[in-house]
């Protein structure tokens, strides 16, 4: 698949990592592009975060290159971190002939290790001598983790005359959850707007996507949206959300595809629930309890067994926060309820069996209190998880 | 080992559960014992808890007779499940010869089935006739579901010129979290105390041990600490928290032993954390640390590879919502100081590794902004764990 007009991607190997592979990307908008960023809210915020998010705020919104690399997260690494980042960035700042601003730097790895920016730099001149539209796969391939696959996700849209483009890239895997964990995503556009609708347009997108999913409830250091319009599609600016509409479809299709890969990946899941709170008192209570199933082990447990153990569901709610009829609340998984009027129904346990050995389990609880709802993706936790996790530095 | 002065214990299987052995124990002190009990504080609460409840508060503090089965939670289980229960109470107070309400009920397995109560009322009068000081052993293995072994705790302490007992016996597992999991307990003692008395001496033993534990963040709809005092062993009556100081070390050691013994057995656990927050700016937000800490499933794989990947505690720790200096925020494994200034120390990764293969892994984090502090014991979560869990109900 090809970037959007207007933007050339790569990426090399700087030996940041011990596995094979490519591990710097580059993505670089010769001619510059509008920009907006969602950014982790983890109070240990990588050196890369803090200096991108000052950088986009200097610049007033606009990029020319972006660099990532695995391998190292350089969080919590003090005054050092910030050294190395910036040094990056300045690098990057003098190949593409751009203020130092305008290079937004994104980092995924270990934490508690210093990036040795040398190795990044030396191999920087290479990745922009390697520049080409086709590059997003190189990209989709350096940024990884403990992914087990490249997330691409594409849609286009009409604009006056023209066809627009959304071409997104993400990594993945542990650490997913709301507020924007271990995860990197970049979206590029050929669409015209401003760095102020951007951020309207991306908030949304990312509320309804990014945030609404969960690997194992932990979020990182490093998290990172990342919106590039180019412009280059041509047409008249998009000015207001409603003019927009068509391209905050698009958006959303993209971001909820790469959403849907990064926790149908996340850290060897084999099974995804789509826990949806219903008849919460207000809004922050549903999301409670819809995170407080998300996050539940023995909850995430059962749904790695296929077993529709939904007392674990139940517990985990009524621990949550949130107000609970205990009288009037119920439970779906698909089409089969299981528990109405706070009593288990008769339903049959091989059609409840049969709804929890599916690839995405949904699931509906109503609490009975009110109207609030919240919807969350979040994948099961097994013995993969538990593999990957527990010597994930060695 | 057997039960202070004034009690008798027994048990028998009634066949609730598939797995062989005992699933039903009863406790019972014959001429009656003041009582005092703190319940789960999941807003489903099984039939067992809300009846225990409302039978000790019309009873004033009263307990002739405690029945507890394994293999059936009668939680979830609407008007059908507290009818079963109540049917054990009555059942129960016949054999005992006693007022309804001085009989105490407690259940633990899988939720959402009502209690067969007709094989428990069926193998009572057995249990009844079974009564002996000595059958403390097995009430300790009658309760247990996926526990891997019995817990039994015990201590003495002096009283006016006669020596007093508190003996403890628990059961636990997963579902162990602060709010009282997936838990129960029952001490008892020959200490005179009123119920009032009891209720203040309870909390504060809970606070310090029960609701200091984690196994994985879980809380159940039935957990529940039960503590009884017949008063055998003569001697004046306990009136004051000060007078009761060596009662409530005594309580502190048996509460504090059976909480270790169950976070060690948790779920297949090979390691248990010690996580102490230190420097929060408040009480609750130190808590919030140290939970966000007791409950990462990064952080808890991480232990049971023996692997300081001591980024995960912190990433934690900077979701949690507690206030933290990222620039003075200080962590130790054991002696080992690893990040100190907000930054990582030149720690050597072999003794830092030595810290976190032991079985007791002491973690303190100062964030480096107040004065106040909390500690919570948490189990790691490893492959056991999964096995254990993702299967459960079959």
């Amino acid at each position: 698949m090809k970037l959007p007009k207007g933007f050339l991607g790569s990426a090399v190997r700087a030996g940041l990592r011990k596995k094979p592979g490519l591990d710097v990307a580059l993505l670089v908008a010769p001619e510059g592009a509008n920009a907006a960023a969602v950014f982790t809210k983890n109070l240990f915020q990588a050196a890369p975060v803090t200096l991108s998010r000052a950088a986009l705020k200097k610049s007033g919104g606009r990029v020319r290159a972006v660099v990532v690399n695995a391998g190292c997260a350089n969080a919590v690494t003090g005054a050092g971190g910030d050294a190395a980042a910036r040094r990056v960035q300045q690098r990057a700042a003098e190949l593409a002939g751009c203020p130092r601003e305008e290079v937004f730097v994104a980092s995924t790895g270990v934490i508690g290790v210093v990036l040795p920016d040398e190795k990044v730099r030396a191999f920087l001149p290479d990745a922009f001598a390697r520049l080409s539209a086709g590059g997003l796969e190189a990209v989709s391939r350096a940024i990884l983790t403990t992914d087990a696959a490249p997330k691409v996700a594409s849609a286009t849209f009409r604009h006056g005359g023209t066809t627009c483009r959304v071409v997104g890239v993400a990594k993945g895997a542990g650490m997913i959850h709301p507020n924007m964990a271990t995860m990197l995503a970049f979206v590029t556009t050929d669409a015209p707007a401003s760095a102020p609708l951007l951020s309207a347009v991306l908030k949304e997108a990312v509320d309804g996507s990014f945030n609404a999913i969960s690997v194992d409830g932990d979020t990182s250091t490093n998290d990172t949206v990342l919106l590039l319009a180019s412009g280059k599609a041509g047409g008249s600016r998009l000015r207001s959300m409603d003019e927009a509409a068509a391209f905050r479809a698009a958006l959303a299709k993209v971001c909820g595809e790469l959403a849907w890969r990064i926790v149908r990946d996340g850290e060897g899941a084999k099974r995804v629930m789509e826990i949806t709170i219903e008849g919460a008192a207000t809004e922050r209570e549903a999301r409670l309890a819809a995170h407080a199933v998300a996050t539940s082990s023995l909850v995430k447990t059962a749904l790695y067994g296929g077993d529709p153990n939904w007392g674990r569901i139940l517990a985990a709610i009524g621990r949550s926060g949130a107000r609970v009829s205990t009288r009037s609340v119920s439970l779906k998984a698909g089409s089969v309820v299981l528990v109405k009027d706070g009593a288990p129904t008769s339903y049959r346990e091989e059609a409840a069996a049969k709804a929890f050995a599916r690839e995405r389990v949904p699931l509906v609880a109503n609490l009975g209190v009110g109207k609030a709802r919240a919807r969350l993706l979040a994948a099961d936790l097994g013995h993969e998880y538990v593999s990957e996790n527990a010597d994930y530095r060695s």
